[in-house]
């Protein structure tokens, strides 16, 4: 028996030291480490330490260059262009984040658009720290090509997702975090595993067909959101995110598993409002207090027990999985103990002391 | 017989005179008919001249100041807060849009929230403006309530729209101009009218449940776009054009038909970005140029001609009704016939004089 359930610190030092031992600079390896444990902690787990094998897997093929000076153009006092150099999407999106929240600051708004970027994680990562700050945050990426557009049977659009973060005066802030497909592919790929046919409208097959064929789907291609508005939504993100910006956009952001070739070329766009350049914080707070209490009291469907806000789940699980653990399916937990092999740092350091004790003893 | 086709320029015209008549500053009653009739030509009939009656009653009740001033206050370079002090929503949109691009133009960016203001037309309006010059728009606005937030059953949110316009090369331009619910209510209005039913997903009866009959829905609630994700963005653009502006938000915007003690105090977000601060403006219209072209040579579904962009067909029925005459529902003609009788102006000369004298000499 190996472990499953892993400490939440432990893991992001375990990863931390991984890509240490990859070569990658430590600040920005605690960056990447701290990105993915969020997702796990959220819930997210697809954006989680899944995908510390990825990551390595393109340093090692010279895809993601982690120690890469960044490049800033075009800059005023509320906006500038990033040029990522092709280091980590997180490490990128986390400069620029910090760009945006100077600017903002000091002007009210600051927006910077980012190019040479990589997949850089769940948006939630940036959201949450611009709400500790005190800023409203919006942010956009661009994605490969996973969608079609409306009429179409192909994948054309990445599910480009788009994050907000609002602070509030409680300990539950607004963070929106979604990708503008139905449901992540993710979700398909689990029926699949399970024989379970899907609902309509999340998918259509390779001719373009609406199935409910778990496999027939994953062919073809999920389908954005609500239909042409999710697919007006997802080009827009794209147009800000990568047309804008200089980055690739459609066809022209490479694939993070198939393409061996390029580097990914992901956008960005990040906007950060200075909340006191509008009303003073403290005000602000109490108004969006009462329209979370306004919602949260409203009249309930038979079935529902409670109204939550965009990110209050996500809260409730960072709080239980930090307190009880993370859980791990048995095939990364192998994965992440070959790549530790890989490095000379022991992965099962890394599991909830009790889970380990209890699996080593029987 | 009436006539029920008309020339957009002459409606324009009517609907001007009949708000000056109606003591509307001229300026400020050019807009609005513009805004009216804009949306007639864009096939958005909801938000067009329809509109007129409740407009006047409004004014005629008190519940809209159509010569107060604005109010700029916050100020810096690339954001300002606007007080519309109750003006008319397209008027007071028009200024905003206006201190957007301007502060754009000098700043890069441009974003201005809007207070106490009113239902503000379609997006497309300002979207297509900011396009005109050179810019990109993202505009919000907040809404009278109409959906209800994920597990509950009444109406609390609005159908809080987002905006969208990007130039392009062509004549084709991208504009994106979505309500955040699934469909617009006057969809299930006209289902119920034909004693048809709904497809599942569109609404839920005043208890929650999903229902199917259009009655039904129209007692209870239209939904959120894509469930969720569709209640996140709507909550996310009342934040911003309500919660951060000063504006009402949630139950504190008051609905136009129903409300007649208070001002609506709905809110506006305004975004502009000046193109030429991340780069020139013609390599950028190149790039959207191509991504189009990408999009629409894809691969179609079988039943499917040709893959739009956001704002092409509203585009191509413009240009059928700047041509062809804008049609009028008999409902509408007559109201807009007493309208014109009250003030003094014959609504009929705005007839395409074809129509009219064939509806004549019949």
């Amino acid at each position: 028996m190996i472990p499953t359930k892993f400490d939440w610190k432990k893991l992001q030092s375990f990863c931390t030291d991984v890509f240490k031992a990859a070569g990658v600079p430590e600040e920005n390896a605690e960056i990447v480490a701290e990105s993915l444990v969020e997702a796990d902690l959220r819930g997210v787990d697809s954006h989680g330490v899944v995908r510390t094998s990825i990551y390595l897997k393109r340093i090692e093929e010279g895809m993601i260059q982690s120690d890469a000076k960044f490049f800033k153009h075009s800059e005023t006092d509320c906006m500038a262009v990033l040029d990522g150099n092709n280091n980590f999407g997180s490490v990128v999106g986390t400069e620029a984040l910090n760009i945006a929240l100077e600017k903002a600051e000091k002007s009210g708004i600051g927006v910077v658009g980012v190019k040479n970027s990589n997949h850089f994680g769940t948006g939630a990562y940036y959201a949450k720290k611009a709400i500790e700050q005190g800023f409203v945050l919006l942010v956009l990426s661009n994605a490969s090509q996973t969608m079609p557009p409306t009429g179409g049977i192909k994948p054309f659009l990445g599910t480009n997702p788009l994050a907000v973060g609002v602070p509030t005066g409680t300990d539950v802030p607004f963070i929106l975090d979604m990708a503008t497909s139905v449901v992540a592919r993710g979700k398909i790929i689990v029926a699949s595993q399970k024989g379970e046919v899907i609902p309509e409208g999340w998918a259509i097959d390779k001719e373009g067909k609406p199935t409910t064929d778990a496999d027939a789907a994953l062919e073809g291609s999920v389908l954005p959101l609500g239909g042409p508005k999710g697919y007006g939504i997802s080009m827009f993100i794209d147009i800000l995110a990568g047309v804008l910006t200089g980055a690739g956009f459609g066809k022209y952001v490479n694939n993070m598993y198939e393409n061996w070739d390029d580097p990914q070329n992901v956008g960005h766009f990040f906007l950060a409002i200075n909340i006191n350049n509008f009303m003073p914080i403290d005000h602000f707070k109490a108004r969006m207090d009462q329209y979370i209490t306004d919602i949260k009291s409203e009249p309930k469907a038979p079935e529902v027990d409670e109204i939550f806000i965009p990110g209050e789940l996500e809260l409730r699980r960072t709080l239980e999985k930090k307190a009880d653990g993370i859980d791990l399916p048995e095939k990364v937990v192998h994965e992440l103990i070959e790549i530790g092999k890989k490095y000379g740092i022991d992965f099962t350091q890394a599991a909830l002391s009790t889970t380990f004790n209890t699996e080593v003893s029987k």
